[in-house]
């Protein structure tokens, strides 16, 4: 819709109202035990008024710099700047880091004795050891610092990918790059390999099993299915900039249920998943400026360094259950040269199951057929219809199965489990 | 002098030794207390050999995506690929991620009390809070982190930078960007913002004055100056890596100074000092292969990427006294038109005090006058010379110039300070 570089004067307006009350939200949090709650739905905003703008503004310089594309799903395929997504990484990791006084305000004050202590004249041998530091909870500080680092390393790889068309069997390994960073703090601070057994396996197994290094495998296997599952799904405008964004609410409504009213406080996992909603709020803030300018219209194109910080999120706070949904792409065929007998039977298979839609000449031989992506696995079931109808359609797939995978999460598990770890206390 | 793209057998097989040595030594390393400065040294050849090889590999590659220059300081101005610092920032990053478990060795078997109880069984109420937490040193791990997070800023920024030609009047400001994940972190962290203060000011000062923000200040100021006192200087091939690596190789002296047989152990500056010679062994390692490929030679032009990296090196242990050298340069001119009054009577001050030259023509106006840069003022002083030669010289002068700084530093401030923190434990 978009196609100046320029915010119009209203734009302009509303953003600078929205960063002027957040800005002075975020003061007004700066007192007392700090509201690190309050600080990051601010922050939200804030960085949304500053993603939006730059991706406005930036545009030029992107396209001038060589990174475009051409918008494959318009006819008159107009060139649209590339790798937009990495302006929204940049802005949400520069908020993460801003967050951190915010998110440990209230242990600052602890940490300098009760608040405005601060210009007390200390001794020489203060200066050298700090303040009281045992008060300071390093740890969590250390689990913060872990999170970013993940989420700036997937970044950088990310760019690297936009700018070198890495082969999609080297593309695939980058979150496992990424995943480096916490599954090392994770295995200096932590260490915790052992599982708790379902209850139908545990005469057999015990209550407890040590996965030993086969939990940092599974952990790193996840970090690879996941991104990689949004990243297939790729295919119109929009549709991965959707897709995180209703996973990150959806992982932002878990959170939530572990909040006060929902969770009596204290309770050993609430503070895991505060985290993960200081994380997830300013993803969304970026994610929606960068679904303004890309659901199906001008369409910057985003690149993966956005994207494929949420499975980073998603391991901050919660299992990966929830997560992917669009693994399907197993292979595509471009459909010239006749399939080999294995390949034409299997696509006759799928096609009578109505996996595939093949194309058949005279003599029966397969010449075309639909790729093996969610995308056109819908298409194949729904019939043919608009980009943006499309769109809709897969974000309320997401969202439908989102909601499933909660309900298993916290319903279904009982099942086999004897209790929810939102009730008895055990970190998700 | 190397313009094919593999590596010779010679090469491959001596790089190959070097890996399988490091990676037999860091294997010996992981195991009783842990020997993390061995470990270091081991990492800092192995990181020598991948960036080497990647470096040489790479190059086609980066071409091809349009990361290239001319070299214009040869007759036939070879294309060369740019920005090939950031394959040594990353493969630097992604080492000093590696290293975590090293750094830490000591303190995870300390931390599952005594080493070899990991496999113990441990009720389900430790697999929610993890093992004995308050035994690792959370603090330190923080430290580590937060000294990461900035270098990657400072190398995402810097990307941002070789990419899009960002003004010279926002580029000196990039640092000051990336300098906040550190300054937060010591905000949240340490908070002390008390300096000693010279003695012969004690009697109207106090022994110690609280700066506060002013500060915070500071170090931004010293984070923006530094960086760009060496991005300044640049100029001719290999300068920038070989001055970084001789100012990396000081402050690796002057640590050492503060490790056991030097200082008496325990030393409360002896932990901070180990730090920072754990992320200066990898740093010298990969800026060692970019100098084998950039001398006056094949000339892969570094990017501001890796180089701006050093300054965070140096501020993790040592205040960055000993740093810059390079911030000459005032103002150049193209020299086409004629020069204003003010600028003609400074050029000619300065042309009198033998600080640039300039060229008149019959009328006595000045056509030419030689750019404010530390490599002009050099050649002006020396007259004219090689390429090499003159990288040479830059050399030689920020050797001497760093251990003039050595000196100042630990003898000089005697004069005006008690004494020196080597001996009696304030920390640098």
């Amino acid at each position: 819709m978009h196609t100046s570089n320029t915010l119009s004067r209203k734009e302009t307006w509303r953003l600078l109202a929205l960063v002027g009350a957040g800005l002075a939200i975020l003061n007004a949090t700066f007192q007392g035990d700090g509201a690190p709650l309050v600080a990051s739905i601010a922050l939200c905003g804030i960085v949304f008024a500053v993603a939006f703008s730059l991706i406005r503004w930036l545009g030029p310089a992107f396209i001038k710099a060589g990174l475009k594309g051409k918008d494959m799903a318009k006819p008159s395929r107009p060139e649209i700047p590339e790798t937009m997504g990495a302006v929204c990484a940049v802005v949400y990791l520069m908020s993460l880091i801003m967050f951190i006084p915010f998110a440990f305000y209230k242990d600052i004050v602890a940490a300098t004795s009760g608040g405005g202590n601060r210009d007390v004249v200390i001794e020489s041998q203060h200066i050298e050891n700090g303040r009281f530091l045992h008060r300071f909870p390093h740890g969590k500080l250390a689990s913060y610092l872990s999170g970013l680092l993940s989420l700036q390393s997937v970044v950088i790889l990310g760019i690297g990918d936009d700018l070198f068309d890495i082969r999609w069997r080297h593309k695939v390994l980058i979150p496992a790059f990424s995943a480096i960073p916490m599954l090392i703090v994770y295995f200096v601070d932590f260490g915790v390999t052992q599982v708790v057994v379902p209850v139908p396996l545990q005469p057999y197994l015990g209550d407890i099993v040590d996965l030993g290094w086969l939990y940092y495998m599974y952990m790193a296997a996840v970090s690879i299915f996941c991104p990689n599952a949004i990243n297939m799904l790729a295919g119109i405008n929009g549709i991965e900039v959707a897709q995180s964004l209703v996973i990150a609410i959806q992982l932002l409504f878990n959170d939530a249920m572990y909040l006060a009213p929902m969770t009596p406080y204290p309770h050993p996992a609430t503070d895991s998943h505060l985290l993960s909603i200081y994380f997830l709020l300013p993803f969304i803030g970026v994610s929606t400026a960068l679904l303004f300018h890309n659901w199906c219209s001008w369409a910057i194109r985003t690149a993966i360094s956005l994207e494929w910080c949420l499975p980073w999120l998603a391991s901050l706070g919660i299992s990966a259950k929830l997560l992917p949904l669009g693994c399907w792409t197993l292979l595509s065929r471009s459909g010239r040269a006749p399939p080999s007998p294995l390949i034409d039977t299997s696509l006759r298979l799928l096609h009578t199951l109505r996996l595939v839609r093949i194309t058949q000449d005279e003599n029966g031989r397969i010449t075309e057929s639909s790729n093996l992506t969610l995308l056109n696995l819908w298409l194949v079931w729904m019939g043919p219809m608009r980009e943006d109808q499309l769109a809709w359609h897969m974000v309320a797939v997401q969202t439908v199965c989102g909601m499933i995978g909660l309900f298993v999460r916290h319903r279904l598990a009982l099942l086999v489990f004897h209790h929810d770890n939102r009730e008895f206390g055990f970190i998700a």
